[in-house]
Order: structure tokens, then C-alpha cells, then sequence
């Protein structure tokens, strides 16, 4: 990338009548410098059968290059036409719930060859057209693209063979998925039933698992035809999307992001999160931490919202805020979704950077004050380098066994809580982190590692946990980790297994925790924060030192949280679900013993700092003030200068910032 | 209307044992002088195929006759009979729930042929018998018919010769719905997906009102075959509801009730409403006005409660009450729904008249003496002419918009609670109001104009109220008017869009109050009443007068309610969802700038007066006291004879009057 | 039953490994002597279509031998193999919610010849290879059988002519039934409409009984076929259970208990209730009474929790309270499910005795106590026969009617509310009481019958009833009782109808209260305590007395509660939903009354106390602290000695009870 990039989602198909140009103007005057355009509209471009209508991408291509905006172009396969679905209803993926029905996006067999004989027919077609045009940039393949939980006949022919290719033979299957149980055991390949309606958790996490990998096969298929037509100066992206509630929280369930990611040349996400009092920057940081993580490089923001929804819509000077935040945690390009409001149909409340009326507004206002500051500072912002020390674990195999075997029968936690706990803390405390997965081969320049509910695992894992403190890491554990195997089976040995070597601790039992305190209240917190809820292990200490005993009347012998020193390393567990404050004490102090405590440290929420290295290896400095009050720091290190003001800044002076400012320091 | 008709429901083919004549005698004795017979035993009178039994028609015909309490007879067919959907099963509509299953009423497709035949054959051979019955008065066709979501492929197919009727081209509709939206084109008729399923909301507002006409239609065609058969001095009616939230709420979202009105002589209605502490008159003064509205005259309460359920039984006193306010709306008909407990099936808990033992009870009682004072006030009652000056703009195009299109995520509110929080401030301040639907040619013979949540609007609907305001209307808009055309299209221009001109106002952004008050508390109420919620509309005042001011850090600069002089009129715009108590203050304010704030407006709720002019040319005036303590109030009006008591009324005397207690003073 | 059993289910079958060996070496250290095995294994012991594998059950058998240890063999018709259902898909049960899908247990259709015929073949071949091996003591047919909402067209077929043979004709049914309402008539048999959307409650509840009937006859053919192999010395049980409100509550809906339990040797069931700070020991006493009353004797607890869920995992102490307080209740088997917890499938989290880690344990170490003291005290404790004077009149036909008519749309209580309500308040006053069902031809030898919610009953049931009060009987209606005859028609007189002439009262309306209070605290209770909510009906007394009128402005005048004498007996009736402190008070005055009141009465739950007679012709009297502090109470009883210590016990002593803890006297 040699610039930072600027841009909207750009609909010339959507609009009430013809505006390009006026558009263009005033994208001009905010500074956009890239459209991404094309993924929606299949219906538009190929009318009927074989019948194909690229008026609207070349006026926008030929306009946008006049204007010298670039273009993203997306292959547009993510909703289908209405003649397909009337040609071949069976397109429509098959779900536990029945066949699909015509009208939504995202909802086909993404294995259907019918639909992969029309999907690779139009981006032959669509991408073959503009690869050679000069506007366009790049490629995005299909969007969010998941599974769409497809699980049809002709799905479950497939797990099948997939199981008998991966399993070899019944008789493993039947006792390493436990099918002994309620009369559940296939003694005859013809018998598999379909997995729609197993009560056995361990086959449900497998097909789930299968079920990604559709996904992962899917986009790596389209990669490989756009890929045919890409020219030496485009990338390939996708748009990739987390976990939703109500706006992006966590691992994405359906989709193995590490897997999928490695056929693309950049990673792109968006990222949705609350705003006005509620903004907090955290699903900014998260999205972009994930993302950066997938491929180890820098990321692309292909959407984020503008003013999106009644609650959303942006305080004055938020716009600016979250734009610089995508760019602290290594973001080359920031777009909104999308450039105006649509008049029709689903998403017209999901308003854009323009309302329905097309008129400059506040928000407008304020993006245009952006797009001069990204085209001002692109050199010295843009290809972030970042260098973290501290790791968190993510695993969608433990994901999606908890999403079976649930806390409890009331409890509405889930995995992405416990992840969203660690991580919340980290970032309210400026500690940077990046995020590995199950398939990283080793740990190799991480100091500390967090690993949230890995409560599926293999024993190889594991065992490069154990290595990782032996040889002088630190980790902390949660409950529920090591719990089950690879294919969510209970270890048969005291809990939690393969990992009590470097925890020094075991349990048997686990019970809900009511009005359960930790003892003598031992990190300090309001009486409130430290109770503990949702879940508590039984632990008794080996070689373990205990943090925290339970104050109960019953199960007060045992421990709550603990601390071993294991070969050079020391691994900390964490039995139950603690309030953010305790986890905040907990990881501050694995943060000092790992040696990880620094200047950054002395600030925490809501005054944010985010550090990377530039082009020109200068260190870049973000200061960020998510608050609705103007606030100050003293500046910790080495003199710079303040790119935004454009003024020098010293050692151990103080920084003001106004409510939901940002000042960026160039060190050196 | 002759008289005064005070009647009920009557099934003597439900009775346990053979009681017609008990039943008759005790009716005599409470006055009741019309029942409703027929309308739901079509299996009864039609027990196969073109077998037709109608001996309790006839037998209750003519005990009734001998008895002198008039018949209105219903045409039996909202609840087919068991062998006609074991004949034809498809009878039952489909809908997007599926096929449908026998059990419940009102489930047919009422645009099956067969359906539709075998409905044609009973309604000829009921009718046929029955017309020159002398105790027939009257009919009903059908009962509460809506189109209960029929959407099956025959109606898809119906749906998509009215679109192609209507819009000529699929152009116009991809253009006018916006289907190019996430690739929803329809490029070939043949494509045309089912509706089931749709994203479009313009789409699926489309197929409401398409769904609603069908109900016009299938009543019309209903009216057309009894009116073959009816005598002159006979009637037709339909028993049209009301948006139910477990009782009768607002506007009816399945109906059109001004168009489906048309072709009937009279407006029949029913009525249902909390009691005991909860009963406020208010579902009883709306559903009123609404029928009253619908054909500009009077109006049947063709079922209303008697003890009903458990929170229903009414107190002492409160059976009357209700009788004589459906007075002072203008019905000349109050009917219970019904007789006799029934001892079987679905409704056993909806209570009628006389419990399941048939015996006298305390609710009996009291009709009683409703049945004795109906039939000495009959001449003085009967036929009351309401001159209202206030109007209510309705719109089931903005409600069935609304719904797909809500306030938010989680906010519960609809189109008929904005309907609701005007009526019932109207009603709590004793100003009497009229409906106007979109239909309505002009406003002629209104001074104030009320409009909430027109959300749905052709531009020639908008232009009419600018010219009304222009010609020296007065009106009252809410938030969210004007915003779509008549497509659900949202308009391409700053908001309001057309009525912008006469409210002098525009808006570009909404958002969610949270914690929003109007500044300086400009219309004096209760801290906690001075809250906005739901929605705010952030307004820039043009030529128009600022009422309120939002308080918020950061939209304080906005505009919350405001008002402008146009032409000779005046417009007050509302952008936010206030409390009762500020729209209380907000609508006072109209109503005294529009001259219409009279001597009735020193009386309010509890104490609720109703006004009209009898047959003899003399003003009524009726005084309700609703509340469990008494009450009294000052006279204003010229004096006159309260018809209760039969005692002489001056002007300025006290009135006092019990507990839910009622006065009725005829003036002059 | 020679002596008390220890037991728990055991599945070889689902071990990860061999742990036959160290399975039976820790059972045997636990006192465990019973096991019972091979009732959800189908799949294992039939793999393929008449291939037959009964290794494991063979190994079990003659391990389980060697060790003394005895094995109950369940019959493994509750879970279909995946080849049954791939060859007749049709097998599972069709209900209201469509055809059924493989993966759980208990979905087939009971009906169906196909599975009956797979059924009929693998009981054979079980019970036939395993009823002459010597560690068999008794067969279990199926588990936990239920009708699982079965309703497909073959089950409608057979319930048509369950109809015909029933009623004879359709005029009866349309009669008796109510059908002429919203046109459900049947005028031929060949119109009978599926009973899968019927709006009509009595078809409902005569589907219900149907549905229930097929239960019984199910498993009265499966013990047919048990029989042909059962060896005098073998015993055949069944393991019923209750409804399921997360854990055993009440009555259950879908068996009928008395008849089902009828062609069994000894009732089994299964007992699972809220445990730590929960445990009351209601359920056990409420699931034990009612197994010793469907065949007026000992019963097994086949399944009861070990540690299950993480909110039951047992205090220490509370396993032996909960073995023993079955003991009390007169059950001669104590039995968890399960021995191991499961690595795999859908009960992972439902934990045995042992964890996933199969080491000793705290629960499994307390285990141990109580197996030594069962072997220890085995000739004083088992086969205690107990003498209730008092009985709890239940009905399933009650029950259902109430499912379909609810107290109000808003209410979520139901029939076993009402019959809990009572329930608790006898045990916490330590009176102890048997259930009679609606088929009981007399009920002689109890002096104090408690009639709760009687719904739906015949006139004969409360001929009886009455007959039972006027032979010197004292009886206590709740609210509801006698409202409906057998097939849920209202009857046609004052309520409560028939009995209303032994209670000497009558009711026309009833009402939702809403802050009424019993008229002058005539319980002295709390005030809260004195509000009634949920239902009232408006009492008028004839000859009874009153013991509370309703505190209310307009219904003051009517009785709460009353009682009446009527022959040489007394009626209590309640005729409103009262706390259970006032239930409390009332059931107190009504046991006083009925000269029940004893010694026992001086303690109060916590402190619980069960008595019966041993073999030995001993009483045997248990005292149960069931709270978290320690406890005392004088013995009133003759004096004995105290089998769990061996100490003697005089009359008047102070008898210590830790927290959770339990005393056992043997009187004399």
C-alpha cells in the first residue's frame, strides 16, 4: 500500500436518479480516494441468464478515474438474482429450518454447482472486464461471506465423505464422538443420519468445523479464478465480518479467519460497534488487532459506519476519533458503508456518510476534515508496524463447543465473553496485543499469552502450552481450558488435564457460584467487583501458590485463582468468571511479571495510547480521549512532534486533549 | 334508524339443553330488543355438501317475532365446516407460516373459487329464507373478515396481475421499490419471486395494501349478492375491528376500514376494552369515532362486552356507563357479545351476559336497567349528529410501513401508539374528533388538523394539508410525517420534505434520545414528564418559531417542537416522542390558537363530556364520571332536563355524579 | 424386596476404556449392590437389522456376579439405532410440529407396527438370553415412556375410532363436545378433522387421555412380553417420572400413573430436585408418595443425582440426607444416575457419581458412608409400610383442561401449582399423606382428603365426593373444583356445581384479584402474605361458614374460604389463590379438625419427620435437618435407639441434628 486510503461503498446502481457526478464533487471534497463498488448488485449486471449489463460499473470506473478515485471492485456474490432462484430454488441453502426462501442475501449453498457455474460465469465476466482498467486497485471476493448454515442432503453427502476420509473407518468415529450414547452408534456408512438433529455435542463442533471449511474453500476458489485476471499492482481482499450482537463483539463463529485469510493478499473487515456515550474504541481495537493478526501486516477497514443508526450517529469530532483509531492499530484504509442513505427496501435506516437528501450534513462535515488529514499525514501514517509482546489464544473449536455445552441452563455467556473480558482489560490498560489460533506453530516473540476458555484442544496444544512456560513464557489460563480433546471429549483425567503439569493445580468438581466472594477480598476491589459468578472450578493447589480462595461456607478449602512457576515460566489459572476488575488486577500483574509494565501503563481508559513503527522507522504515537470530558497526560517519551497541530512536543509535557480528541506524535 | 337497539349475540345451537324460551323471557325482562344470530354455524346449517338444515334459524326467526326483538341475521361464512376443507384442504390460506389447519376460524383464503362458491351457495340460501322473515331488520355479512395474511401461490400470482395493472412496467416497479437493492431486480415477469420472503419493505407495503383490497373486494362482492335479497326497510352491515393488543387498541391494520365501508348501509363495529379500574371510556370514544367517521353517520356496536374475562367483570355501575357512552359517540346500537357463557371449546372464559348456570346476576341486573332507560330514552338518543371541528389523519399505508420499518431495534412503539397519544389527550381534554383518512378529497369543515406519523404520503397528499394550512387550518404534525412517498420511498429532499413549506422547518438527522429533556422545561409538567423519547428528530428551524429545545451536550442547537405561520394558517411540527402530559399541554396550545377551546375544556378526565344534536334539533349533553369516587361539576351550558332522572338542569347548577356514574342533559 | 438396594446405572458402552474391573472394585468399596444397565444402548447390542451383540451386556453380567453384585435389565426401547430410521423414517413420531428427525431419544411413534415389531424383537432376544443368568433381579421396560406428542394421520386414524367405539355416534360428539361452535361440527366420520389444530379444549383433553391411554397399553405390552421370560425371583418395574420444571415437580401430564403402573411388579422412578441452598426434600417426599401410592407399597428410586448440574452439586452431607429421606418415604432402592460422568454427546454436564476423571471424589467418598449404612441398617429400614390418614385427590384430566384454560392469558401458573401449594404445606407441617387418583372407588381409610383444582370430573367422582363428606369425611376444595364434567363441559348450574351442596356455597363470577387482601388478616399473617392473587371467585355462602371474606371497594361482600358441615363431615372450600402461609394456617385448622394433629405437628420444616413400620412391626420415626445450621428438638416418641449411632433414645430427650444431617429411631 503507499497510501492511506480513504473511501465509501458506492451504489451509482441504487440511486434515485443519475448523480455520479455530483457525487464525485463532493466525495472530492472530503477526500475520498476510493469507491468500492459492484458486490450487491448481480441482478443488475447479468438481467437474465447469460444476459450481462456492466453499464453501471463502466460509468463509474471511467468517472471515478477522471476524478482519479480508485476503485475497489467486488464480485458480486453474495446475493443472488431472482431468475436463478426461480431457475434452481434448490440454490437456497437447506438449513435445520428447511428450505431457503427467495429475498435475503446470504442465503445460498455456497456448494451448490449450479450457483458456482452462474458465481464463476459473472466474476469471469465482471473481472475480466475491469481488470485492465486503471481505476481499479483491487478485488474484493464475494462478502461476509459464511456458510449460511447450509446442512441440505447434498451437505450431509459431503460431511459424510469428509468424515470417512478424515475418520477412515466407523468404529473410530463411534468412540471418538462418544455415539454408544442414546442409541446414536452408525454401524454402516449408509446409516449416517443426518447431523441435523444429533443431540451429540461432538458432532455438531465437527460439522460446525466442517462448515468453515466450506467457507474457507469457497473463497479460496474464487480467489483462484480473480486471481487469473489480476493485474501485478491489485490486491485481492475480502471482507470479512465478527461476531454480531447488535454490532461486531468477537470471534467470528462461522468463519476460521486465520484459515480463510491466507489465499488473500490483504485482509479486509468491517467493524461496527456503539457510539455516542457507549463508544469505547474497543471493537475498533479488537476488529483491527484480528484482522492484522490473520496475516501479520497491515488491514483494510472496507466498511464502518458513518451515521448508521439512530444510536450510532456520531457525537461531533467521534468521526475523526475512530478513523485515527482504525489507523493506530495498523488499518491502511478506512471506508464507510456507505456513501449515502437508501431510499428503499432494507437498510434505509442504516444511514450513510449523506443522508436521503444528498446534502452536506455535520457528519459530512466532519469527514472532510479526515480525508485532509489522511492525504496530509498518508507518509507518515500509512503501513504501521506493530511489535507486541503479549498474545491471546482464540480457538473456534472452544467457541463453538460452548455455544453447545453452555455454562449453564440460564446463563446467556459464551465464549466471546471470556475473551471479550481479557481483552477489554488489556486495551483499557494500553497494553497492545495481537491474537494467535489454534494452529500457530509456536509462540515465538510473545512474552505473555492469554488463553481464554480453550476449553477444546488437542494434546499437541497443549503440550506447546506447557513448552511455551517451560521455556520462560507467561500465561494465563481461565477456567474451562484444556477441559475436552479435539473432538470435544472429556479428558479422562483430573481437570483440567494436560495442562495441570504447568498450572500445578487440579480439579474435579465445578459448581455455580452464589454470593461467592473471593476470600479477604485479595485484589483490593469494591466489595460488589469481587464477587465471582457464572462458573467456579473446584481447585485444589499441587505446587501452585493461590492468588484467591473462595469465600464459601461449604467450598471455602479451595482455590479460585492461582500461580505456578513452571521450568523458566510461570502460568496463572483463573477457576471462575471474575468481575472486569479482578481481571484487570490479575493481567496488570502478569503484565509486571512478565516484565511488560511500561510508560503506556501510567494511562488507562478512557485515555488510549497506541504506538507503531512508520516507513520511515519512527515511532508513531496515538493519544486518544474516549470520553465526553477534555483530559491531559504527561507525555512519557522521547520529544517529537504533534502531526496534526504540527507542533514539537518534550519529554514529560503535558498533552491536552479535548473530549473525543486524538493527537498523534511522530518520535524523533 | 327507528329507535335505540340494545341487543346480543344469540347461538341457540350452542345451548347445552333446549332454552329458547327461557332465554327469550329473560331478555324481555332486560330489555334487549335485537339479537345477531347465525354468522358462525355454517356447519350447523350446511352439515355436508349441499345439505342444508336451517331449523334453528327459522325456530329462533320466529320466537323472536313472537317476542318482538328484531333478527339481524350474519352470513355464516368466517369458519367453514369440517367437510368442505377435508374436501378441498387448500381452502385454508396459505400463508408465510405455510399451509394453514382446520380448527380455527377466519384461516380461509377468501380468494379461493371454492371458498368462494360454497360461500355464494349458503349466503343465497340463509338470505334467500330468511329476508322476508318480519323479524329480520337487518344483516351482517361475514364477521370481522380480514385477510389473514393469505399469501399462497394463486395470491402471489393475483398479486403479481396487480403490479403488472398498476405499474405497467418492471422498470417502473425495480425503479419505484429500489430492487436493485442487494441484487433484487426483477428483469422478467416470470421471475417474480414470491413476497414471501421479501427484504423490500416497499415491496411488502405493496402487498398489505394489495392484502387489504382484497378484503374490500371480498365484502363488497358479499354485499352485492345480500342486497339482491334485501327488503327496503333492511340493512347491511359488517362488524369491523380494531387493532388488538388483548383488547381493541387503534387503527385496524388488515383493513381499510373507510374504503371497505362503502358499500354497506350502516357501519357496525366491535368494541372491546379494559374495565374495572383500568376502564377509562377511551377504546369506547375511538372505536366510536372511527366507525361514526367511516360513512359520516351512525354506527352499531355490533359486540361489546359483558362480563367477558376475569380483569373485565365489570364493577357495579360500569356496564351502564359503557352502554350510554357508545351513545354519545353516535352509535344507535349497543350489543353484547354474548348471551350465554358457552360451555365448550376456545371462548368458555369470555363470559357473556349470564354466566354458564343461565341464572339472573349482578351484571344482568344492571342491564336491566340500561335495557329500560334505552327504551324510554329511545326518541331522545337515537340518531345523534356530531359537528366536530377537530380531525384525525389516519393512515394504514404509514402503519404497515411503520411496522416494517420501527423506531429501532428494541423499542416496541408503532404507528397506532403515536395515533393513541394524540386521541387520548384530545379525549382526556374533551375535545370531540372525527377521522380523516388519505382518501379524503379536503378538509373542508375542520379548523385543526391533526396528523401523527404520516409516514406514507404521495406528494399530492402533502400538497392538500400545505393548502389547508395555506387556506387557515391549523395542524398538528408528529415526527416521522411526510418522510415516505406512497412507495415507501424515502424522498430525496431535506425532511420534511413537501410539508417543509408549511412548517418552515428542515431536519437531515435523527437519533435516540437518551436522557434528553425539552430545555427549560417550556411546558411547565413534572420532571420526569419532561422527557423525550423513542426518537427526536434534530430540526433546524427555518421561518418557523422554536416551542422546545432539545437539552443534550451535544444537540442542544436543534429544534425539538416548533411552529410556523403559513398563508392564514399555522402548522406546529412535534419531532420527538413526548410524554402524555406535553402533548396534553402542546394540542391545549392548538386548540385554543384554532378558537375551538370551549366550556367543555374546563371539565377533564376523569369527568368526560360528549356532545350532539338529537332528532328533534336539541343539543345533548352527557356527563360521565370515570373513577371510583364521585364527582361533580359546574353546569356551563344553557339549561336544559336531565333524561336520567328527569329533572331540570340550570345553567351553572352542580352536577354531581356516583362513581362511574353518567347524567344526560338535553338542552333547551 | 429381601433388602434396601444401592445402585447405579452403568453403560460399559460408553466407557473410553476398559474399566470394567476398577468400575466394580470402587462400587463394591461404595456398598453399591445394585446396578442397572442396557436400556439406551440399542444401537450397540443391534447394530445392523437383526444382527444382535450383546457382548457387553454378557460381561457386565458375569462380572457384576463374581463381585455380588445384582443387575436390573432395562429394556432398550427408548432410542432407535440410526439403521431403524433409515429405513423407516416414518417410525419417529409425527406432531403438531411436523414429522420427527433422528438424534434424540424418544421420538418414535408407540404406535407404530414397524418399530413394535423391531421393539418386540430385540426384548426377546435380550430378556431371553439374560433371565436365567443369576445376577438378574428385575427388568425395567423402556425409560421414562411417554406418548411424545405423537399426532401423525395413523394416530389420528386410531383416535377417530377410539371416538366412534367411545361415543358411538357423532351426534354425541358434536353434543358433548360443543362442536356446533365457530362451525367445528362433524357431520361424518370420514370430515373428522386432524386434532393437530383444533381450537376446541374438550378434544384436546379427550386427545390428551387418548394420547396418555396409548402409554399404558404400551407398556402393558411390553410387560406382557417381559413376563414370558421373568423368573419368580425377577420383579418388572418401570421408571416413571414427573413434570419437568428443570427438575422433578409435580403431577406428571402425559402418563396416566395409576393405570400405567397397574401390570407392574414394583413402581420405579426417577427423582431429581434443586439441591446446595435449595434442597428442601419436597420432591423426594412429593415423587415417593406418589410412587408408594400407585400400588399402595415400596418403590424404587431408580435415577436420582449424584453430583449433576453445577447448581447441584451436593453440600457436604446432603447425599446421605437425600438417600435416607427416600428411605422414609418408603422406597427400598436409591439408585444415581449415573455411575460415570459422560465424555461425549448431550449429557456431558449431567455428572455422575464419579467425574470424567473416575477418582474418588467428595461426593463419591460420602457415597461410601451410605452405602455402609444401608448394608448396616438394610433389615430395620427396608419394606417400611406407612399409614396416611390423609390424601391428596389428583387428576390428569384436571390437569390438562387447565393446560388449554388457563387462570388468564397472562398467568403462568397451573394445575400442579395448585396441587404443590397443598403439597408443601402438609410436609412442611409434617403431615404425611398419600395421592389418590379420579379412579379410586372409595376413599375409605383416610379422614382428611385434599381436593386441589378438581377441574374435570364426573358426577359420580363428586357424588363420591360428597358421599365421602357425609359419611364423616374432611374434605378441602381449592378453587376450580367441580367446574367442568369429564369432557370439559361447563356444567349447567351454580358453580362449584355438585359440590356445591356438601361445601354449602355457590359462585356465578369470578374475578383477577388485584390488592386484595383477606378481609381483617383472619390467618394473622404478614401482611404481604395476606393478599390473594391469580384467581377468586365470588362466593355466596348457603349453610357454610365463613373464614374470610375479600377486602375490595365493589366485591366485599363475597367469601375467600369457607366451610361447611354436611352430614357427619366438614368442607373446606378455598376459593382463591392464597400464600402459602395462609394455605398453611388453613390445612392447619382443617388437619386439627379431622383430629390428625399429633405430636409431629410440634416441628416444622426445616426440621422434617417420617415414620412407618419396619418388618419387625417396629415404628420406624427419621428426623431430617434440611437446613444449613445445626438443629434440636425434643422426641416426643417412645423411647428406641437411634440405628445410625446405636444410641439410645428416651422420650422427651433432645435429639441433635447436624446441618444436613439425619437421625433414624426405632421405636420399642
Amino acid at each position: 500500500m503507499k497510501k492511506l486510503l480513504y473511501g465509501v461503498a458506492y451504489y451509482d446502481e441504487y440511486m434515485p436518479y443519475n448523480r455520479l457526478e455530483q457525487d464525485i464533487r463532493m466525495m472530492k471534497e472530503a477526500g475520498i480516494n476510493v469507491v468500492r463498488i459492484a458486490e450487491s448488485t448481480w441482478s443488475t449486471h447479468e438481467p437474465q441468464d447469460g444476459v450481462f449489463d456492466f453499464t453501471s460499473v463502466d460509468r463509474v470506473l471511467d468517472a471515478m478515474q477522471a476524478a482519479g478515485i480508485h476503485v475497489i471492485v467486488g464480485t458480486p456474490t453474495y446475493a443472488v438474482p431472482t431468475w436463478m432462484v426461480k431457475q434452481h430454488p434448490d440454490i437456497l441453502a437447506t438449513t435445520e429450518n428447511g428450505p431457503g426462501k427467495y429475498g435475503a442475501r446470504q442465503n445460498m449453498d455456497i456448494t451448490h454447482p449450479a450457483y458456482l457455474f452462474y458465481a464463476e460465469r459473472i466474476i469471469r465476466k465482471l473481472i475480466g472486464r475491469v481488470c485492465k482498467h486503471p481505476a481499479v486497485i483491487g478485488y474484493q471476493t464475494d462478502n461476509e461471506t459464511k456458510h449460511y448454515h447450509t446442512a441440505g442432503p447434498n451437505v450431509q453427502l459431503q460431511f459424510v465423505k469428509y468424515m470417512r476420509e478424515k475418520f477412515k473407518s466407523l468404529d473410530v468415529i463411534n468412540k471418538t464422538f462418544g455415539l454408544d450414547y442414546w442409541s446414536n452408534r452408525i454401524n454402516s456408512w449408509e446409516d449416517f443420519p443426518s447431523v441435523i438433529g444429533t443431540i451429540n455435542g461432538s458432532l455438531c463442533a465437527e460439522f460446525a468445523k466442517f462448515q468453515r471449511k466450506l467457507v474457507t474453500d469457497f473463497l479460496s476458489w474464487q480467489v483462484a479464478i480473480v486471481n487469473e485476471y489480476k493485474q501485478p499492482h491489485q490486491f485481492v481482499t475480502q471482507n470479512f465480518d465478527f461476531e454480531w450482537r447488535g454490532h461486531s463483539y468477537g470471534v467470528q463463529p462461522d468463519v476460521d479467519h486465520f484459515a480463510a485469510s491466507q489465499p488473500f493478499d490483504i485482509t479486509g473487515v468491517d467493524i461496527y460497534h456503539p457510539s455516542q456515550d457507549d463508544l469505547t474504541g474497543i471493537e475498533i481495537s479488537f476488529g483491527g488487532d484480528m484482522a492484522r493478526s490473520t496475516k501479520g501486516s497491515n488491514y483494510l477497514v472496507l466498511e464502518t459506519e458513518a451515521q448508521a443508526f439512530l444510536n450510532w450517529v456520531p457525537y461531533p469530532g467521534q468521526l475523526r476519533l475512530q478513523a485515527f483509531s482504525h489507523l493506530a492499530s495498523g488499518a491502511n484504509m478506512v471506508a464507510y458503508w456507505h456513501w449515502h442513505s437508501i431510499h428503499n427496501s432494507f437498510e434505509t435506516y442504516w444511514k450513510g456518510l449523506l443522508s436521503h437528501d444528498f446534502e452536506p450534513n455535520p457528519v459530512y462535515n466532519e469527514a472532510k476534515t479526515i480525508g485532509r488529514d489522511f492525504a496530509r499525514l498518508s507518509d507518515k501514517l500509512v503501513n504501521l508496524q506493530k511489535n507486541n509482546k503479549t498474545a491471546i489464544l482464540v480457538s473456534n473449536e472452544s467457541l463453538t463447543a460452548m455455544e453447545w455445552f453452555k455454562f449453564s441452563f440460564t446463563s446467556t455467556k459464551k465464549y466471546n465473553d471470556v475473551v471479550r473480558l481479557v481483552y477489554d482489560e488489556l486495551y483499557r490498560m494500553n497494553v497492545g496485543c495481537d491474537f494467535v489460533d489454534v494452529s500457530a506453530e509456536n509462540f515465538d516473540g510473545y512474552d505473555l499469552l492469554i488463553v481464554p476458555a480453550l476449553y477444546t484442544a488437542s494434546d499437541r496444544l497443549l503440550e506447546r502450552l506447557n513448552d511455551f512456560v517451560r521455556c520462560g513464557g507467561h500465561i494465563i489460563y481461565t477456567f474451562k481450558s484444556g477441559f475436552t480433546d479435539e473432538h470435544v471429549k472429556v479428558r479422562t483425567v483430573r481437570q483440567p488435564g494436560i495442562i495441570s503439569e504447568a498450572c500445578g493445580i487440579s480439579y474435579q468438581m465445578f459448581v455455580e457460584p452464589k454470593r461467592v466472594t473471593l476470600k479477604g477480598n485479595p485484589f483490593n476491589v469494591e466489595p460488589e467487583d469481587n464477587e465471582v459468578h457464572t462458573w467456579m472450578e473446584l481447585i485444589t493447589p499441587d505446587t501452585a501458590e493461590v492468588l484467591a480462595y473462595y469465600d464459601h461456607p461449604h467450598w471455602g478449602q479451595y482455590a479460585a485463582i492461582t500461580q505456578n512457576t513452571y521450568g523458566k515460566g510461570q502460568a496463572i489459572y483463573i477457576g471462575c468468571m471474575v468481575s472486569s476488575q479482578v481481571m484487570h488486577k490479575v493481567l496488570a500483574h502478569a503484565v509486571i511479571q512478565a516484565g511488560l509494565w511500561g510508560a503506556d501503563q501510567k494511562q488507562a481508559f478512557p485515555l488510549i495510547t497506541k504506538t507503531g513503527v512508520n516507513e520511515a522507522g519512527k515511532t508513531i504515537r496515538y493519544y486518544f480521549n474516549y470520553s465526553d470530558h477534555p483530559a491531559e497526560c504527561a507525555y512519557p517519551h522521547g520529544q517529537g512532534t504533534e502531526l496534526i497541530g504540527g507542533t514539537p512536543v518534550h519529554t514529560g509535557q503535558t498533552i491536552g486533549l479535548d473530549r473525543w480528541g486524538v493527537k498523534i506524535i511522530e518520535e524523533g
